[in-house]
Parts: structure tokens; C-alpha cells; sequence
């Protein structure tokens, strides 16, 4: 790696893959938004025989596709009442998309013809590639140049299709709805089946989507692609994505980083968090952490909101498009049942969703505004008074919203399926309304428990000026948690780092190590080198009594096995004596090892040891991993973890998110860790390691000692890849 | 506490509060059983003008209640259409429930004309009771007494009701529907709010529910009578409870055990959870766990589902009820796509839910039987062919089912809210319904995402012989594993423990608690007391050295504060200089103190330190907490914890709950700990605890080493309530 402009993860990552465009040639937003909004279309393979082809024939004809649609067979004849072309090119029209439903036999074919007719893209359904092993991964290889020669971008090999809502163009190929009017939400996912079901849910839910893209093998267009896209279309605010694994990071963040500019929030559902880790081999540092850790990091760093179910997906990215952005601490909440409160409560505390105290002014202008029996609290029991007088709901909501501690706004109440005759719902609704658009901040009305919403309930709400979300207490909760840390996220000062440069040096041995830290400025432990006993004793002396002496040799990595570590010398004669006692035990375990000498290090008494290395994942690159030395660390494997480079707010993150993280707060009597100035050695530590270039698979301080008021590197290790 | 048949938790919870019947006349299942389901019903302060009364008597006339209904007014006149008695009394005729809807100021009025008509239970609508505060709740007391002097069981006041839908009686004061035919789940809830809420999730789901019990502020009638009711009544199979607070702990566990002798499981939401601890007075084993730790353990004790949400609370009742007891360790699931195994694979290692690998010969006859596209695995992606060849779906869950690490199965698979024309539906659930049939073990048909279950949905499934259910695949796994979970505690051996008698003695000081659990067979530490320096040098001489001086003294807690802890004592003079120096600084330190001696012990060296400590809650009773010593459990509140007695399985469960539990294991190298041992010492320290009757509030052994092979309290600590 050559010096490059460093500054916080996202552009770091992106510069330092910036040669990866140029690899890939016919890349361009241009192609795929050609694909994907495509004026004509042919469906070649078409056959009335196959569900495939009737599905997306329907689906064209129900959406009212506005463009050219032409049927391709081989074999001619009239197809879904439409005369065939027997090739693309034959129809001596332009098409901007392909739907290709020919077997993967005739695939090399299908594309000649694809060349000829200058078609722009194509969608893949057919099956037969790399999910079929290492001879199918071959003929997806041979497919994805034969497409890169001629041209042409492509979705899938098998791959289901996308719709375009929005420009009513379903090249999708099972059976599909309409869009909703207002729609925002765009689904991306890697799996067609799974695109169906969130499609299914969605429309349960009454969730409108402007696209859906299945990415199927990605030999070409991946999720980063789609990503990319859609952060360049106006209609989706949001962007939902079922990801099993990515195959071009540089690309993902740089997607995601442009959806994140355009205001797109990106909603992950991840599968593959119970891979056992494959990195047990990459030192201890890799160790320490799952595969799916690094994943977690990232989505941190970038802003990306990561879930745990289908649900949670779509209910989530629903409130990112409809709420926009929030800004603000926490979550005011207002139900009609106290249950409903405590289960909230409850909920909170357990997903960590801030549903801060009142201030004391807002308390008081709720005990005026609240019938006697309601008592002004968050979340806030409105109690049945609110049926009797709807007009307290709009008063409430307005006092809440004013608290200064307050970002979003929740009322707990289940829209009806239908509307009663007496208006009884309507009434009410339009009260919460009313109180939402008094409120000034980001409202959600949610249902009590899980319920789908139909048009009606969409209107209704809609209509009276209300979102209203039929996820429930608990889903909605959680995804307005979600909206509120993206919040902070976004709020976040992200200051320009310093120019970065690699350096020409490999230090390989504990010394050289800790002096490639202090060129960073990591405070290490003081040491001299000495080569006799007398040196020793002398070094000693110049030192605050007693001391420590380890021996410094390349070859040797665990000093205490062969006695090589001698702790708490005090005097002369201790030193001595442990100096040769130690030469004697090194040189009979390890006659061949080449010995630099000893080192004589001050002994530092009790304090916070911690754990601070680096790793390198082989997909995301370089990463830190901080935890707090000893059992925490070794036993529950109680880390943090963000990707490199990270600034000071990164690593303050790192050292609150630890589950010992009180251990820093003065455990037993200890004096406080200085946070600030531990934050500095672990952003200073990564900087080192940046550093040193690529093949540093790891570089370690373990321990890095907090006593005494001090902070200090006692030893550093690296590991370097053989390459 | 006098000696009693000591056995499992249940039995001697129950006998230990056994003169709390005798204490509450009138209590018997029998009077209830004619509140819950009566000949004939009273409507106290029937009015059209009510939105209460109208309800309760437009369900009473849906629902078809086969008794008679009786309007009483004080006024008279026409209500309803039917002529109005005056009072109870005027009716002339016997009634066995009245619903009181009178307000507070009338209710000592109205328990007179109840008991003139001998009516036998009521039901309280009207609120300004306890939940008011202090004054209410004297209030609540008079309204008790009046009940029970009169000789009448009351469910409420504050309370909605209660419905019993298979005798068509529905006393509940807002609309509610008739029940469905097959229903098998009953609910119970503090809040009539929340129950209304479930009832109209159940509904949503096609959940049946048998019956409905608001318990309100409970002067009378409380959770644990309803559902000891509904233990005894044979439609319910499983029962959902909504709960805030156990006012009645005894009869509760009594309750909860008699419906799980009547094979009817028990799920519960509990609000309350993020209490702050109201314990931290009480020593240091309460600061250790929340309120709310006592009732997981109990939960634990009892076989009790707890669950997180309504929706939760619901799905899982459903399985519960459907699919009976499960046993068998793990879950096998199928879907037909690849997506969704990935879901359910993270979700099951998340929550801990069992989906076991498959043995070599099944996974061997899957093989056959798929198609050659399919991996047999767990879960398992039977692909797209099952739509193609829904036999398919038969034979592997035959296959699947005889797997011996096999409890349960699932399939995913949405059930149609609407017949196709095709039946394709129809074929495909068939198939399912024959593969549940030929597998011999509880089967579900549970939806991709949530969905709502309509009438015809769950007709088609349950013509075709299915299970299905709407929760999806995220909360019916989940439910699933909580099935697997409890066939596990069912399958689990209860022995009787010995007869248990206290012991009319209070240790106080660390060598008398150490002497008495010596005496219930606790591994303690060599201890000679001395009170001479002569004397601590003969007591070193028999020990193995190096020893350990410690100051005995009942006036001094902490020892090392004051000097009056001596380690690591090696020959006469060392023994000799630290007795003397420590006497000298602990009559310097604290003169007043009165000195029982010196103690001496063998040094013990570095093990794996647990913290073991008794705790008496408040409303549960004595308890048990486990830890692992130092960081784990003080900064980390590692712990586990169970209400006494336990038995040698509960103490080895509580050392698996640990997450630093692998340091049992041998960390480090260091030897692992015979956790058979440690788990007998466990349930000793337990047993010594209860031995010292109600009095102790708190027992801790701390640290209770593991080293050298040996496992031994070196320290204890009592505390004792000041009545």
C-alpha cells in the first residue's frame, strides 16, 4: 500500500480499492440503470409451457409495462398471442433488457445473439453455475466473460428477476402485486425466494416498495450494484437487503456510503452469524472474534442497521422511509394500558432502546394537562380517559414531544380493519394526528401486537395524517431503537486523520515491536538491552527498583516456558543471579536460539490489563480488537471490534461496549482509567499497525497496563504473512 | 420453621406455607367452580346507559348463555327488555354470580343483599380501590372482609371479567366472540387491558381460547386460584398468563404444580423485569441479582415458559395446547428454501434452541430419498422439487423423524387464506398431513413470516391432519425450543431428599459458619484457633506450611482492613513476627474489639475461586446464588440462581448457566474441576442454610476454592434479620 489520504474507515476503504473500477470494465451505473428501467424487453426461452415465462408475461401485462415487450423462441410460432422472434436479433429492435430462460446449454449461444442484437442487459433465471460447485463456478466464469466481452450486464445466473414498481416493469418471474401508491421501501437480496417472501410480507404489512432485485450468483450486477443504483433513484428512502455473504467489499461500502449521502438508510438482515470462525490459524486476535464480528464492526462504522428476522427487516426499514431522519436521546411513548407500559419498559431495558425520564418541566405540564388518575411518565399511561376525551392525546403528544431528551414519538393504538359505523375510530385517530403534527418530531402510531394492515386501516391512517405501523409493541419499539442510533450515527463528528504512510520495516521481536509503537506514539514500557550481567545490574540502577528481565530473541515466542522471564528483582545481587540463572535455563532449552540479549524493564505493580491487536480479515481488512486482559478476554471472549482506521469516539465506543467495561471505573478501590487518554493509545496502536502494510496479519500489545495513572505498552507481537 | 418432609422445591415450598389455607376461610375450588361457571347470573347495576352492562349483556345474549340472566336496579323498571328486581334478594331466586357494577361508595350496601340472596361469587367492574394508593387500599380490605364475613368468593374489584367459553358464559364487560369449536388454550391476566389484547391476537391467530380470567387488583380471587380452576377443568391444555405481581407465592406454586400434574403447561409474561433491585441492603449475595432473578429461577424450578411478548405468549400457549409433550433433544426443521435454513440456523444458535445434527444413517436414507439438488442436513432445504413432488415432503419427514436426536419437527409453509382453483394448496398441505402422520412425533406447519390465520386456513390445515400456525419461523421456533426445554424438565428425575430439621443455633463469626457447614458434610479448610504466638507456631507445625494467620474476632468484618490477615507464612519466625505484628495493629485499629484468637490454615494455592451465598427473598424464600470468584462475578454479575433446596442437578445446572463456565474446565492448563463434587458441595452449602431456619437472611462461603484436586470454603459469612 502506498501513502494515501487517510481519514475515517469509509474513505480509507474505498481509496485503497480504487483500483478495483478500473478492473472491471463495462462497471458503470449507466448499464444497469438501462437494465433496470428498461423502454423493451425480451423474454427469450419464452414458452406458454413454462410457469416461469406465463408469471412474467402476467406480470408485464397486469402492470401495464409501458415498453416493447418481445417474445423470443427458437422455434418461432405465436407466443401468449404475439408472433416470436427466433432471436434477439432478429427483431431488428433495440432492447435494453434480456430475460433469459434458456438452458444453461445454450447459454454461450443466447449471449452471441445478445452481442449481435446490442441488447444492454440481461437477467439470468437459469440455473446450472456456481451453486452447483466448482464445474458449475467454472461455466458462471465463462458465462461473466462472455458477457464482459460482449458488453452486456448481468443479473443473476440464477436469479428470479426484479421489478421496478415505479416504472410498472416486472421482469420477475413469479407472480407479483402492483405497486402501492406512495411506495418507498426498495428490497435487495441475494436469495429470490427470500425476495418473495419480504415482497409477501410487505404487501401483509401494507409496506409500499418502489423496487425489488434478486442478485442471485452475482457473476456480475451484486448487491453493492443494486445499492448503487437505487441510491441514485428518488423514489426509495430506504433500503432493505438479505445478504448471505458479499462478494466485492470495496464496492459495498462504496455503495452504501452513496445511499447513506443520498439519505437511504441500508437495513441488513445477514444470515451466517453461527459460522464457526475460520480464523482460529490467524493468531490470537482472530481468535477472539466470530467471522460475523467483522460484519457487525462494519455495519457500526457505516451507519448500516442490522436485524434478526424477515419481520423485524421489513417493519424496520418501513419507519427509516416514512419517519425519515431522527434526530434526538430517545423514545416518548403513550399506550392506554398500563401492561402495555411495563412490557415496553421491560423491552427497552433488555434491547437497549433509550426511553429516557421526563424532565421535571415537562412532568408538570403533563400533570396538568392528564386526568387525576393518569400519572405523567415515560412511557406515559394515558389511560381510558383518552376515549372519554380524544382531545388529551393531541395535548399529551405535544407536551412529550417538548422534552428536550425526546427524538421519537410512539402512541400505542391498532388502527381497525374496517371502520366502525359510529366514526368511534376515526375520531380518535384524528386526534392522534392532531397531536402528531403539534408534536414537531418524527410520530409513529403502532399497533398493540402483530396485525396486518389492510388498505383500508393504510387510507384511514394516512388520510387523518398518522403512519401507523401493524408491527406491534415489540417490533416497532426495537425499529424505533434502530432509528434513533442511526440518528447518532449520522450526528457524529467525523474529523480528516493525518496523511498516512507505510513504513519499510517487518519488527518482529518484542524490542522492535514496542519501538515501532513509541514511533506512534503509544507510551511503551522503558527498556534497556543488555548483554552481561554487569550490564544488567547497571541498567537496573538507572531504573526505579525492581525490575524485570525477559529475553530478547527472535526465536523465542513463549519467554516463560524456558525461563526466560525473571519478575520483581530488587538489588544487585538479585539481578545477577537472575540474569545468569536465566542464560543458563534459555541456553539449555534452546541451544540453537540466537539471543540479542535481555531486557531490563521496570516491574509495574497491579492495574487494568488490556488486550489491544490487530487482524486482518481476509474480506474487509485490517481490524482492531480491544478487551480486557486475563479471564474476561481469554474465557468470554468479552471484545470489541471495529475495522482500521478508527478516531478517538470509535475507541471510547470500544472500551463502553465491553462487558467489564466498569473494570475502567475504579474496580476494588482502583483509581479510574483515564478513558481519553486510553482511547488515544488504541487509535494509535491501529495507526501503527496501518502502518506497516499489508502483510501484517497482526500486531498485538498484550498487555497494555493501566496503573499508577500511566498507560503503557508492556509487550507487542506481530505476525506477518508469508507471502 | 419447625422440621419438615424436605424434597423438592415444590413440596416444600407448598408444605411450608401450608397453614395459609386455614388462614383464608371460605378458599376452596368448589365456590369458585360456581363463580367460573354459573346457573344463573346477576347484572348489579344493569343500564342501558351503560357501555359496561351493555356489553356484558349483548355477550351473555350472543354467546347463548343457557342460564338465567337477572337485571338488578335499585330503581326497578324495564332494562334490557326485562323487568327489573330491586335488589339480589327481591329476585327470590338462587344466584350463583353477580356482577357488580355499582360504585365504590354503594359496595358495602350491595355485599349485604348478596349475602341475604346467598349469592355465591362476584365480580368487581367498579374501580377506587388499591390501585388508588393507601386509602383505596383500606378501602380494598373492608370490601374483603365484607366478602369473606358473607361468605362470598369476589374476582376483582377493578376488574373486566372473566369468560368462560365453553360453558357460553361470557361475564366480561367489553364485546367479546363466541368461542371456537376445538379450543384448548386458557388465559389468565392481572390486566383486563392486556387480556382484552389477547383475546384479540388469539382470535387473529385462530388460537381457541377456553377461558379468560382478569384478576384485577385480586382482594379475593388471585392468578394462583384461577389457574389451580383451571387445572381441574378438562378443556384447557395449556395456559397463558399475563403477570405483574404474585401476591399469593405460596399458593401459586402450589397452582402452578397442580396444573402441570394435570399435564397443563403454564407460559407466562412477567412485566417487571428492569426493576431496579430493592435488595442491595441485603448483603452482598442480593446485589448480585435483580428482583426479577428470583422468579426466573422459580420459573426454572417450576417448569414454567417465560416468555418476552403478547405475541409470544400466545404462539407458544397454541403449541403447548396442539402439539402436547414433546420429548427428545432437538428440532428438525424443513423449508424449501435455502434462506430461511440460514434464518433459522443463526436464530436457533441465538437462542439457544437445540437443531441437532442428524445421524449418518439418516442423513445416509435422506440422500435416496431427495432429489440430487438437496443437501440432507438440519434444517433442511428440501428445494423447490417439493412443489414439483410433494410425496417428497412425506418421506423426508419420516426420514427426518426417525433420527434419534429428533423431538419435534417443523415445516415451513404458508398456509393459503384462500383455496386456489387449482387445489394446489390443497395437494401440497396433504402431503405435509401424511408426512406428520407417518412421523410419530409432535409436527408443526408454521408460515415463513407472521402472518394472520383465517377460519379457512385453519380448516383446510386441520382437515388435512395439520398443525399450522401464523407465528411465523422466528417466534414458532422459538416456541419450539421452549416445548423442548420443558419435555426436558419433565423428563428429569426428582428425588426425595432426606428429612431436614433446623438447627437452633447463629453462627456469626467465619469460624462458627465454617464449623457448621463441616456439619452438613461442606469440605472446609484446616483451622486451629490460638492465642499465643507459641501457640501459632505449634499450630503451623501441623499443618502442611505454608499457613495463613487470620484474626478471630465477632467484632471485626473486614480483616484485612485492620491488619489481621497474615498469607503465605513460612517457618517459626515469620509465624511468629506476623501473630505479633497483627495483634499489634488490630488492638491499635479497633481497641474495643473483644479477640477470640488467631486463626491458623494451611496456605492454600492459585484454583478456580467461586463465590457461593444464600439470599432470603422477600416473597420467595431462600435462595441460592453461584459465581465465579473476582472479576466474573462482581463486575460481571455472572451468576446463577435457584430457590432452596435444590438437588444435585440444579447445582450442576447452575455451573453450565455460568458464562465464564469453561473456566471450570481447566483454563489455562490448569486442571478441571470435578463439577460432580462441586455441585454436591453446592446443594451441602444450601441445606446447612436452610438448617439455620428463617431467621438467616444471607450465607455466604466465599471463595469456595477448587485446587489441587481439593474443594473447600475458606471463608463464611452470615447475616441475620434483626427481629
Amino acid at each position: 500500500m502506498r501513502a494515501r489520504p487517510g481519514c475515517n474507515y469509509k474513505e480509507y476503504y474505498v481509496l485503497s480499492h480504487q483500483t478495483y473500477e478500473a478492473a472491471a470494465p463495462g462497471v458503470g451505473r449507466q448499464a444497469i440503470e438501462r437494465l433496470f428501467n428498461p423502454r423493451s424487453i425480451a423474454l427469450v426461452g419464452a414458452t406458454e409451457r413454462s410457469i416461469w415465462s406465463t408469471a412474467v408475461q402476467d406480470n408485464l401485462t397486469r402492470f401495464g409495462y409501458a415498453g416493447r415487450v418481445h417474445m423470443v423462441n427458437p422455434k418461432g410460432g405465436t407466443i401468449f398471442g404475439q408472433a416470436a422472434a427466433t432471436s434477439c436479433a432478429a427483431t431488428g429492435e433495440e432492447i435494453d433488457a434480456a430475460l433469459l430462460m434458456v438452458p444453461e446449454s445454450k447459454m454461450i449461444e443466447a449471449f452471441a445473439d445478445l452481442r449481435q442484437a446490442r441488447v444492454g442487459g440481461a437477467v439470468i433465471l437459469s440455473a446450472g453455475f456456481a451453486e452447483l460447485g466448482s464445474a458449475g463456478a467454472e461455466r458462471q466464469q465463462e458465462l461473466a466473460a462472455a458477457a464482459r466481452e460482449a458488453g452486456i450486464r448481468i443479473l443473476g445466473p440464477n436469479c428470479l428477476g426484479f421489478a421496478n414498481f415505479v416504472a410498472n416493469t416486472p421482469m420477475w418471474t413469479t407472480p407479483l402485486r402492483r405497486a402501492m401508491p406512495g411506495a418507498n421501501v426498495a428490497v435487495v437480496s441475494q436469495s429470490g425466494a427470500i425476495a418473495g417472501q419480504l415482497e409477501q410480507f410487505a404487501y401483509q404489512q401494507r409496506v409500499g416498495l418502489t423496487h425489488m432485485i434478486a442478485t442471485g450468483n452475482e457473476a456480475d450486477i451484486s448487491v453493492a450494484d443494486a445499492i448503487d443504483y437505487l441510491a441514485g433513484q428518488p423514489e426509495p428512502r430506504a433500503i432493505a437487503l438479505f445478504l448471505e455473504s458479499v462478494r466485492d467489499p470495496a464496492r459495498f461500502v462504496a455503495a452504501v456510503s452513496a445511499a447513506a449521502a443520498a439519505g437511504k438508510p441500508v437495513v441488513v438482515l445477514k444470515v451466517g452469524t453461527s459460522e464457526a470462525t475460520a480464523r482460529a490459524a490467524q493468531a490470537h486476535t482472530g481468535s477472539l472474534v466470530g467471522n460475523d464480528r467483522t460484519f457487525d464492526a462494519l455495519c457500526l462504522q457505516l451507519g448500516i442497521t442490522r436485524v434478526r428476522s424477515l419481520e423485524e427487516l421489513i417493519v424496520t426499514t418501513d419507519l427509516f422511509a416514512r419517519l425519515g431522519p431522527v434526530t434526538g436521546k430517545g423514545l416518548a411513548l403513550t399506550a392506554m394500558s398500563g401492561g402495555v407500559c411495563e412490557i415496553v419498559t421491560d423491552q427497552a431495558e433488555a434491547e437497549g432502546v433509550a426511553i429516557p425520564q421526563l424532565a421535571d418541566a415537562t412532568l408538570a405540564r403533563l400533570r396538568e394537562t392528564l386526568p387525576a388518575l393518569a400519572t405523567p411518565s415515560n412511557p406515559l399511561d394515558i389511560t381510558g380517559a383518552a376515549m372519554l376525551e380524544p382531545e388529551l392525546i393531541a395535548r399529551s403528544l405535544e407536551e412529550l414531544a417538548s422534552d428536550p431528551s425526546i427524538g421519537v414519538l410512539g402512541f400505542v393504538f391498532d388502527a381497525p380493519l374496517k371502520e366502525d359505523k359510529r366514526g368511534f375510530a376515526r375520531t380518535f385517530i384524528k386526534n392522534v394526528g392532531a397531536g402528531f403534527q403539534s408534536a414537531g418530531k418524527p410520530c409513529l402510531m403502532m399497533s398493540n401486537t402483530f396485525t396486518s394492515v389492510n388498505g383500508e386501516a393504510r387510507a384511514l391512517t394516512e388520510e387523518l395524517g398518522v403512519v401507523y405501523s401493524g408491527g406491534g409493541v415489540r417490533h416497532c419499539v426495537n425499529a424505533l431503537g434502530h432509528l434513533l442510533r442511526r440518528g447518532a450515527w449520522q450526528a457524529r463528528v467525523r474529523t480528516a486523520g493525518a496523511q498516512r504512510a507505510t513504513v519499510d520495516r517487518r519488527p518482529a521481536t518484542e524490542r522492535a515491536v514496542l519501538e515501532h509503537l513509541a514511533a506512534y506514539e503509544v507510551p511503551v514500557v522503558p527498556a534497556l538491552v543488555v548483554r552481561s550481567a554487569d550490564e544488567a545490574v547497571q541498567a537496573a540502577r538507572t531504573l526505579d527498583a525492581p525490575v524485570v528481565l525477559k529475553i530478547a530473541s527472535p526465536d523465542i515466542l513463549h519467554k516463560t516456558e524456558v525461563g526466560g522471564v525473571a519478575l520483581n528483582l530488587r538489588g544487585d545481587d538479585a539481578v545477577r543471579a537472575a540474569y545468569d540463572k536465566m542464560m543458563a535455563s534459555v541456553t539449555a532449552a534452546k541451544p540453537e536460539a540466537s539471543i540479542d540479549g535481555v531486557i531490563v524493564s521496570p516491574m509495574r505493580g497491579a492495574g487494568v490489563e488490556l488486550f489491544v491487536g490487530t487482524m486482518r480479515d481476509p474480506q474487509w481488512g485490517p481490524a482492531i480488537v480491544v478487551g480486557l486482559g486475563g479471564v474476561l478476554v481469554e474465557v468470554l471472549k468479552d471484545t470489541s471490534m471495529r475495522l482500521l482506521p478508527i478516531q478517538q469516539q470509535d475507541a471510547l465506543d470500544m472500551l463502553q461496549e465491553l462487558r467489564g467495561a466498569a473494570l475502567l471505573d475504579g474496580f476494588r478501590g482502583a483509581p479510574a482509567v483515564d478513558r481519553e487518554q486510553l482511547a488515544r493509545t488504541i487509535v494509535a496502536i491501529g495507526e501503527a499497525a496501518l502502518a506497516l502494510g499489508p502483510d501484517l496479519l497482526s500486531l498485538e500489545v498484550n498487555p497494555l497496563l493501566a496503573a499508577d495513572g500511566r498507560i503503557e505498552a508492556l509487550d507487542g507481537l506481530t505476525e506477518w504473512s508469508q507471502s
